[in-house]
């Protein structure tokens, strides 16, 4: 297999975007990492594209072919696939893109993730949500998302030890680095008082414990390793895709408080790159709920069972930290364009160790993890990213 | 890039299966394939799932892990996929896998294509097939995929002469195809004249020129070529695999005639590949709409332009002819599960190759290929198989 490095990236501002089309979102975040990587659409060989609801939600199915046909690319007649893998869409279209480019059959390719997810009701897009668990035995009983989070939170409390006000820590820190971050949906801090006080939504869970809808469209170019320097001083060079899986229904795991297709996609994931989780310096986790973040940093190894939690309250997770968390203001604070989600982790560690961050930059990262996931983990994505140059 | 091979297939009935779960079918296909190939599901590496509607026809998106653990294989964890590209998704999905065991980061894949399309109405089903057209240039102003090939067919008429008989040829041939398949939708034979007084559905094209709307899976497992020979004595090597795209919309073509991502796949895979298209003794293409069927036999070299019809009208592509069409009965009589009839065209053609084809069987085949297409053609997935024992 070659080698893969990420040549350049794009992304769109996250947020209510109601001026604009999935078409034009999907554009300017590709047009953008090819800007990004010095290349020409001639150069091109594929398109992935991360998508995981776009026919409930725009009642287009077929959105690879439309964002190469509407980036002025059909007289080319590229290949373009979407991928879907529910809110873990991204990262996993990253994975055919980087098997893609190693297996030697294209040079250069785009893979994009991108959701239009504001054009709906909220009751809809909670259903589309929904539709990542397991619709037979969960969902219609009623449960949604942030009801099966809420479960695995009760017992993460009951066994770990971990409170209420460590949850709330957990969305204070997304907005305080969200604040940094001009491509974020949200940029007010927020405090642990407001967060204990938002309207319920799934006890223990409330309103600021939960990610937003949101539109908003994120792009990478990846290329050979052995042609990155020809485009980019800081070619960051694709260490470990891994992909692993878990049973649907919560209700068939063993264990309520660990997400088995993270474990063993990070596992297989540092054994690939012959890493170990103390060589982070970055990482990019999943906290579509402020649960997931804690349940995400204990599976990957980064944190000790029921530690993750007292590391939030204590404000270890910073920009000066030994790990930085989420510096783009993850899911909650940047926000949640289901199938944008997992190629913007990617943007933001790229721009992290490129050492481009401005406001939000880590010093000195030299080894970043990306952590996407679907539904309550029924799929998991790990991505480890190094700097080559 | 290493060589791929299918070791296995496996295929549901196809029809109205209202007593049957989408996960069942999958499930039946996909072990159904393994067996075949004398595989353990310890031995598998991955899953590649073609599906075009869950979301909008089951209420149920992130398909792939769904399908592992309902297999009795979340334990495993293995990565799950689930690719989209309109009704050519179980192509793409095919492409898919083969890259990734080209690549050599996976050794045997599972290849699956499942729909579960007639547990919503006719008209919903209508709607969600049109998906596949562009929304904002032909969808809203009530353009269907009937009426978009109607369009085609006109012209074609116009342009090369082809006779509503012709047309209708092409569907009396796909029934008695069908009529010698198992799993077949539809085993009636039709006469010309039963398909010319059908009701108008856009015309010219009537009820009896349009594939039906099914339920159905079929699964295919890849593995390195290399090791072909320990798992099955007729081994078939996947030659060519070719995706490439054209503009979602019809109006932006230059020619309505021709579907130019047909073309290309069909250049690039024949170049891939060193044959050449006389060199095709067995080939199943895209018939969900009589009219279809012509450009894509002119499209892929099988016929000059025009020519298509003729040659359907004459008889000349059943089992006994130089090129035998569509021998599992196509689209319009084995069915129409739109992510799974990219599959289920590997699995008729490997039938064929491997000489297992029973009733239906082509003497001497050695080289097949298969076309599956999205929508109008912003889609065409090309693979070429050839015997490789």
């Amino acid at each position: 297999m070659r080698e893969v490095a990420v040549l350049g990236v794009g992304q769109t501002k996250f947020g209510e975007l109601w001026d604009r089309s999935f078409r034009e979102i999907g554009i300017e975040a590709g047009l953008g990492a090819l800007v990004d990587a010095k290349l020409s659409s001639a150069d091109l060989g594929a398109l992935y594209l991360g998508n995981m609801a776009s026919g409930s939600l725009i009642d287009q199915e077929h959105i690879a072919p439309l964002i190469l046909d509407y980036a002025g690319l059909a007289g080319r007649h590229l290949p373009g696939v979407r991928v879907e893998g529910g809110d873990a869409s991204g990262g996993l279209a990253l994975h055919q893109g980087y098997l893609a480019v190693a297996s030697g059959l294209y040079d250069y390719v785009v893979v994009g993730g991108a959701e239009k997810l504001t054009d709906v009701s909220d009751e809809a897009a909670t259903q589309i949500a929904a539709s990542t668990a397991d619709h037979e035995w969960e969902v219609v009983f009623g449960a949604t998302l942030p009801a099966l989070w809420a479960l695995v939170a009760r017992r993460h409390m009951h066994l770990h030890g971990t409170l209420r006000e460590e949850l709330a820590a957990v969305s204070v820190h997304a907005h305080e680095m969200g604040s940094k971050n001009p491509n974020a949906h949200y940029r007010n801090r927020l405090s642990i008082e407001q967060v204990l006080h938002a309207p319920p939504i799934a006890e223990p869970l409330g309103m600021l414990d939960c990610a937003p809808f949101s539109d908003g469209a994120a792009a990478v170019v990846l290329g050979p390793l052995e042609e990155a320097k020809r485009h980019t001083d800081t070619p960051i060079r694709i260490a470990a895709s891994q992909v692993a899986c878990d049973t649907m229904a919560l209700q068939h795991r063993d264990d309520l408080t660990s997400v088995a297709s993270t474990v063993r996609a990070a596992r297989a994931a540092f054994a690939r790159a012959r890493r170990a989780p103390k060589d982070v310096r970055v990482v990019e986790v999943h906290d579509a709920y402020s649960i997931s973040a804690l349940v995400a940093l204990e599976d990957l190894g980064l944190c000790e069972k029921g530690a993750a939690g007292k590391a939030y309250a204590s404000g270890s997770f910073g920009l000066d930290g030994p790990l930085t968390v989420n510096p783009s203001g993850g899911l909650k604070a940047q926000g949640r364009p289901f199938g944008a989600v997992g190629v913007a982790q990617v943007v933001e560690i790229v721009r992290q160790l490129r050492g481009e961050a401005k406001d939000r930059q880590v010093p000195d990262a030299s080894l970043g993890l990306c952590h996407d996931l679907g539904g309550t983990g029924a799929t998991a994505v790990v991505h480890l990213l190094e700097r080559a140059g």
